[in-house]
């Protein structure tokens, strides 16, 4: 069984008017994806800024809940906790995860939209829910990777070797949470039923 | 097919001492549901809280995102924030849905306990997603509850009609935040794959 990753990228993301940004970490966002990796048995979580003093932000928190007076608090916390990384790029991630486990990752992005965001760079292939669900069984390490604020920039997006196809609702609205849709995600890849 | 009603609830729930408290909203709570309640097309969003100042707050933040500069800065958050009710509690958040459909909602709990949590009382049937999803074809409006905080007392449980079996992955880690549970629900009941 492949090990999954999930990642989420703080930079290069899009902001409303498509403009290239670095959004903020934000400590539900840790936390949520935190719990997230813990339920599912994920290899871990990567909180990918180039920021210094977000990743230093990131480390403090992380210290708090697992060795300070938050694992008094809650010790829940501390065990999912203990999944979390913290990378300056997706590069340094998938780089981190080659070496602790000898094999290439396959970085898998997402993305709310149905294509290029007017880039004019060509996304790599689509995947299904069920074709990479299958793949699973049996292939090396899967890094999933999430954006933050308005989704993965096209040239985050063409990094990746696969683009999960997005959540379709029976709506045209396609504005879920980031917390939500990789909740939905990893269950549709992992969940048991 | 059945329409589909989510609440969030914020008393009676359990704190980590297993107290019953009531919990206070937080605005990421408020989007988060209302994006999912949009995304999948359902009949709405209860937040249900029975203090006058916390509905009073939710109510201005409604009318911030759908009327205000909110809206100016963000119409996709007054489109979801359109399906959001406000109740004092679980009953109220029925009735209304009774008042409009004319049909009396079924009550769904969720919880990720897998009983009583030392209430000596004894919980609704469990229903499996499957079993659930299969019901939706043709009964009538369904009311899903999510408890905020430590989770629905069992108190609350008891009114409902039915539990949902909780969400279990391969670890005992069963943590997952209100926010990633409810997508992973939602889609579990009505996601097109």
């Amino acid at each position: 069984m492949a090990i999954v990753y999930i990642a989420l990228v703080h930079y290069p993301v899009y902001n409303k008017n498509r403009d290239v940004i670095t959004s903020a970490l934000t400590t539900i966002d840790l936390h949520d994806f935190a719990r997230l990796a813990a339920t599912y048995g994920l290899g871990g979580f990567y909180l990918v800024t180039p920021l210094d003093d977000q990743k230093a932000l990131a480390d403090e928190m992380i210290a708090h809940w697992r060795h300070g007076w938050g694992f008094e608090y809650n010790a829940n916390r501390a065990e999912a906790l203990a999944l979390v990384r913290t990378a300056r790029t997706l590069r340094d991630a998938s780089e981190e995860i080659e070496k602790n486990s000898g094999i290439v990752p396959s970085i898998i992005g997402t993305s709310a939209a149905e294509g290029p965001r007017g880039s004019g760079r060509t996304w790599p292939q689509l995947v299904k829910y069920e074709e990479l669900r299958s793949r699973l069984d049996n292939d090396g390490p899967v890094l999933l990777v999430f954006g933050t604020a308005w989704g993965l920039t096209d040239e985050a997006l063409v990094e990746c070797d696969l683009i999960l196809e997005s959540i379709k609702g029976p709506t045209e609205y396609n504005h879920l949470s980031v917390r939500a849709a990789a909740g939905i995600i990893v269950d549709r890849l992992l969940g048991w039923r």
